[in-house]
């Protein structure tokens, strides 16, 4: 006798047939590896191809009442990856949905499957001429632009508002029916260009939820500029934190600074640039104040870091930099970029890192770049990668920090720190955008993480002039049991925290779904009873950001 | 035996108390006035001071299934009023919620209530020092803030994007249940800053919708900038129309321009300006183009004028004008107002004026305002009004076109086209911003109008750098029941249009909302499926938009 899963996936294979499906324990387990300590729950991969395929698919999975998990490309690394949250669920990856449909130039915007990745997209863009700019996240240049936008990912450039800037989604419902959103008739001329639509704007409903398969998105791109100019700046003094904030959200209110500012902290920059020193521990398993500072001396990092781009005319920039300066100076050191200069630096390091290897040499080397540029190489090399970065141009340099406490090789191409086993949780509450808010909400989660002998990792993204998320990692070696438990008392303990402050979480990794909205129950029971709406048999992707559980027999949860 | 509706509305009178409930028929008449050709329809028009009672209202109408019609204030003129969609439903306005409950100087929004107003909220901050301004319409000053947003109407400032700039919803569902959008906790401190919440993005559901009614909501406000200009731009030449249309949306997209300008054709400065010129109509209904020629002539109108406004420091605003003015100076007429020029302009059209009834001086007078300034005393009489409106200062002062063929008087104050029996349909498709397809719309919508005998009046109103609402005004006689009938051929004849040309509409009068998704089935069936979930007795507005009508039997709708 089969079981309704036996049963589904025999139907899947007869439909899409044997190369679109993997269910040996091996691939399934490589393919549902995870940064977070959670047991691999998929019973299969299926990789359909098109948008009839899902809706069999999707027709199968309700005929047998077995829960589809839908992921673009499975790579969002420390909230998931492309674990399923039931156990037995079939995950359904859409990464061969992967065509750029169009790009219009005029109005600046293209049409893209889930499948299309940051780096495909920009290559693509550059090949048509570079008359517009996608953004894209430090994270992986092979993630999915659109499954990182239905999670509401944010980016660098003025386009950094991930969900903000999708405009037109073709849906498939968990009944199989294709919709397109915004109420237009077929082909609707504005479908990609006004986002509201006409009746009820339903994309929302889309993101973050349950509700169904987004097979089809506008995404709306930058005009390049006429000018771009980055700038660095590094904070002098710790004490100066709140203060920095207050300016940074003076200047978003004026829409003088792009609303996508990422300021990290000292330990953010040494994770990147360098490896763990385990061998500076004392008698902690978290580094002590003096050890970091020390450390700060050596690579020339700042307690706080920030780089963000100024697009416009020749004359908007300008004018935007002087304001910038007079504004930032006080407080630290503010470096701008160009492409001319970012093409010296470029050329420059090499020669400075090869004449570090000759006695001679070295010294002078190290008085150009300490004494002369006030940097060190290891800052000097990320320069070109935060300049690309904010100009939409994905990079694999950044998402290295995950490998910082790993026994794994770190390496600099292929990144991929779910299959490499590196351990990560990442945490996003969002705060008000004041300096007092951020101060003291990082204060007492400093206090939880060192608590749990960890180190505060912490990047603030700023969300919108209002809001700003403090993203934190918890990065901890799976290998080590006592660690992985204290990363996930710590992650358990923050998600508490956040609600006990009155605050919330931007964007939640799913250790946090099954009690996410206990707080907010009415909440809930709306989107549950939406859910029954549209997904009766509730198949599709159970759990996911806490919908849909309230019918789960809770033996069926492995969590 | 009394019908539910009766015993409905005994209840709600026991329960709100008498002098919370109209139900005499010249009072509901008088309340349910409407400027479309519709039947009154309402049964009562009710007045809850609370969500408790609103409360209560909803258990009532859900345990004797009466439709029940949610409106703030009421003045949603040209697309329905307060005016119901089915026959005998109960108004429910919300006026007397009317708090302003909180005022965030440093985040920079306001949390309301939906009985506030343009003209309230805008007082209110002069009141607490002018540091924040908030956007308002070209509408009614007394319409309510919440309302228009909600209808996601849009205004004159960078923050026109009304829904858009909604964040953070209290809702009484259907059921009467209580729920706040975002899934923080309550009170969480973010509600306000941060639009889309966690978990799936909600507020989307509740506009030009019938899902809820909207309580309460945090609408986000500009800070007062350090500079401010306006400028007014005349077109000199038809035919560079188009050309006008893609140098804006570079503009814009360029975050040179803010995203609200209104582009009017001659015939909607006329309407403000002047009364119709009845005398002027030749064999036809609507007037020759000579004599729109001579009009213009004689009120210094252009055949396209639009204004807008520069925000930011001082600096910005300086590169920005120049921009502004390389970009438009060869295609019309410049003019920059700061508020020192306008006062100026206050001060001198009243001395102006006085002249004109001076034989000696009247010349001189004409000659100032034509040859020196080359304008007219009527556009002159517009400069405070515009360059007000452009910091969200309401003003009746455009309102007033809707008596433009109205026999009724024109009011300086308390302008109410529905009261004072106006004919005034809003036709508002959305198009994609560009010279061609505007321009190509246009023409052709101008052969409807011209077809039933009617002005083409339409102003240009930028939704986003990649959409366009050509909003347009149908202004008829009420009392002439042959211009009525060809008023509603043309409503009924653009929208078709809109569809067949592959467009859509961006809000859509009562009169076009059975038909609206016929051309979106599938989008239809989502939106009354959330809808009989949230609502199983479908008594929350009915037909709002198209949705929840297809359990209504058609003869209860006498449309």
């Amino acid at each position: 006798m089969r079981t309704p899963l036996q049963t589904a996936l025999l139907e899947i294979r007869s439909c899409l047939g044997e190369a679109s499906i993997h269910t040996d324990p091996e691939t399934v387990e490589r393919l549902s590896r995870c940064t977070l300590p959670l047991p691999n729950r998929a019973a299969a991969f299926v990789y359909p191809s098109s948008i009839d395929e899902i809706q069999q698919l999707l027709i199968i999975a309700n005929r047998h009442r077995v829960p589809v998990w839908p992921c673009s490309q499975g790579r969002n690394w420390g909230y998931g990856s492309a674990n399923p949250f039931l156990e037995g669920s079939i995950v359904m990856v859409l990464a061969r949905l992967n065509h750029i449909l169009e790009v219009n130039e005029t109005l600046a915007y293209a049409v893209i499957e889930p499948g299309v990745t940051y780096r495909q997209l920009n290559a693509h863009l550059k090949s048509q001429g570079d008359k517009l700019w996608a953004d894209c996240t430090d994270g992986p240049p092979d993630g999915s632009v659109l499954g990182n936008a239905l999670e509401r990912g944010i980016g660098e450039t003025p386009y950094g508002d991930h969900f903000g800037n999708l405009c037109g989604l073709e849906i498939v419902l968990p009944s199989g029916e294709v919709i397109h959103t915004g109420g237009g008739p077929p082909g609707s001329k504005t479908w990609h260009t006004h986002k509201w639509g006409i009746g009820p704007y339903l994309e929302g409903l889309f993101s973050q939820s349950n509700f169904g398969v987004v097979t089809k998105a506008g995404v709306w791109l930058m005009p390049r500029p006429e000018a771009y100019n980055s700038f660095v700046f590094q904070l002098s003094w710790a004490k100066d934190f709140g203060r920095v904030l207050d300016v940074l959200r003076a200047l978003a209110l004026q829409r003088v600074l792009p609303t996508t500012i990422h300021m990290i902290n000292a330990f953010v920059s040494l994770a990147v640039l360098t490896r763990y020193p385990f061998h500076l521990l004392q008698d902690q398993t978290f580094l002590p104040e003096e050890v970091i500072a020390r450390l700060q001396q050596e690579y020339g990092v700042a307690p706080w870091t920030f780089s963000t781009g100024l697009y416009g005319t020749r004359a908007q920039v300008r004018v935007n930099r002087a304001i910038v300066k007079k504004a930032l100076k006080p407080y630290g050191r503010l470096e701008f970029l160009d492409d001319r200069k970012v093409r010296w630096v470029s050329q420059v390091v090499p020669w400075l890192k090869r004449a570090q290897s000759y006695p001679l040499l070295a010294p002078l080397s190290r008085w150009v770049v300490r004494g002369g540029l006030r940097s060190s190489l290891a800052l000097f090399d990320a320069v070109p990668y935060i300049h690309g970065i904010l100009k939409g141009i994905p990079t694999e340099y950044f998402v290295r920090h995950a490998y910082f406490k790993s026994n794994h090789p770190r390496p600099d191409q292929d990144v991929h720190p779910a299959r490499d086993s590196c351990g990560l949780f990442w945490f996003a509450p969002i705060l008000p955008f004041t300096g007092q808010a951020v101060s003291e909400f990082l204060n007492v989660a400093q206090g939880l993480f060192h608590e749990q002998g960890f180190d505060l990792y912490v990047a603030l993204l700023v969300m919108n002039p209002r809001s700003i998320v403090a993203l934190m990692a918890i990065l901890y070696r799976k290998e080590d049991a006592a660690e992985t438990h204290r990363a996930s008392v710590l992650y358990e303990r923050l998600c508490a925290l956040v609600l006990s402050e009155g605050y919330q979480q931007y964007r939640a990794a799913m250790p946090a779904w099954r009690g996410l909205f206990d707080q907010a129950p009415g909440f809930l029971k709306l989107c549950d009873t939406l859910k029954s709406a549209v997904d009766p048999n509730n198949i599709m992707a159970p759990g996911h950001y806490g919908i849909g559980l309230s019918h789960v027999r809770p033996h069926k949860d492995t969590q």
